[in-house]
């Protein structure tokens, strides 16, 4: 990409943004992220939702599920009910709701429910002790496994067994592919903006000497 | 969600799932994630690439990105040399490399390069020692900082430092903010699984008792 039109930023350039343009131009650079909700609650009763987007995979035998947290940033009540009651839920973001997500961001005292000031609705499902969100099509019972604190800048990963699984039936195919577009879930670019997914195609297996093939829809 | 047409799959259910249908579903929990094609160089000259759906972002003062690496599975080599020259390359995958991008999954021995088998085509940028991907909207050359080893399940976490990035002016606003839809980049869905980003909308920065609202386009 040497053409006239293709920007080449440095590390000395990144040094010199400003900090809002830096933090908006490299929390684009993975890619599209999945937007999660983080249901919790304090041992004293109060209700927290956060909206996070650095969920990722980090195995799937045993279920494991991972995400970076900024204990200088908003999630800081989410993180401390994690550590105390090792309970947590992750509830995709459905297109209906973006709006009241994005707002979780926000801060709140730690009193404060978001679920009410962003008006999403708590629901508990089989005796789980942190709550869902009632609106969003997948959710997630998770329980802490580890913290690992990251000193490199200070941040905390959180490692947590997946217990339990909420989703449509329409969603899942038999092979047990979890179609996000049919649970009309959000991904987000960089901090704040929000899109839609429309399905291209899924590919079979990769073999060495055999070129690429479409899976049937 | 207690509906009929809701499915509650439970931790001993997971358990009982065969390996594909297990790795499938848990792999889709997360939501959508990011495609890249992570280039690499062996110190003998052998030039590797895999795609990687793992990567996100750490933090971005300074400039750090992370990606889960499965040491038993295909990109060893990626992460081998990763780990000896301790550069490497991520680069977008444009819907019109999907099949190519995916192809590099397959098992290649290490002393082939999957750029040409997967019909890719390397090309080297300010005397970086990693090839980046000329078809890539977005390149980004990265130098490794630290390797987590996470015992729970045997991966390894590469973190490292953001040195230089690559893409188009037209896809960058005047605050940073890098659009995706507008370099044609890829999501995944679990494992196999390619979509293509539509834009909802930009939220502004949310503040408690300020209802949400979009940013101008």
């Amino acid at each position: 990409m040497h053409e006239a039109n293709i920007l080449s930023i440095s590390e000395a350039d990144i040094s010199h943004f400003s900090d809002r343009y830096r933090a908006n131009l490299i929390n684009c650079l993975s890619g599209y992220k999945s937007a999660n909700l983080v249901g919790s609650k304090s041992p004293d009763g109060h209700e927290n939702l956060a909206i996070v987007n650095s969920v990722f995979h980090i195995g799937a035998n045993p279920p494991l599920m991972g995400m970076i947290m900024r204990p200088h940033t908003v999630p800081r009540d989410t993180l401390q009910n994690i550590k105390t009651t090792e309970r947590f839920t992750l509830n995709n973001v459905p297109q209906s709701i973006i709006a009241n997500a994005h707002q979780t961001s926000a801060r709140y005292p730690a009193d404060i429910s978001e679920f009410n000031e962003c008006g999403l609705t708590p629901v508990y499902q089989d005796d789980f002790a942190a709550p869902f969100v009632a609106e969003s099509s997948l959710q997630i019972a998770l329980e802490l496994a580890e913290i690992k604190y990251l000193a490199i800048n200070k941040t905390e990963m959180v490692i947590a067994h997946v217990k339990h699984i909420y989703a449509p039936q329409a969603a899942l195919s038999n092979d047990g592919y979890l179609d996000h577009a049919c649970l009309q879930s959000t991904a987000v670019n960089g901090l704040d903006g929000y899109y839609q997914g429309q399905k291209v195609a899924r590919y079979a297996y990769a073999k060495a000497g055999v070129k690429p093939s479409k899976l049937a829809p």
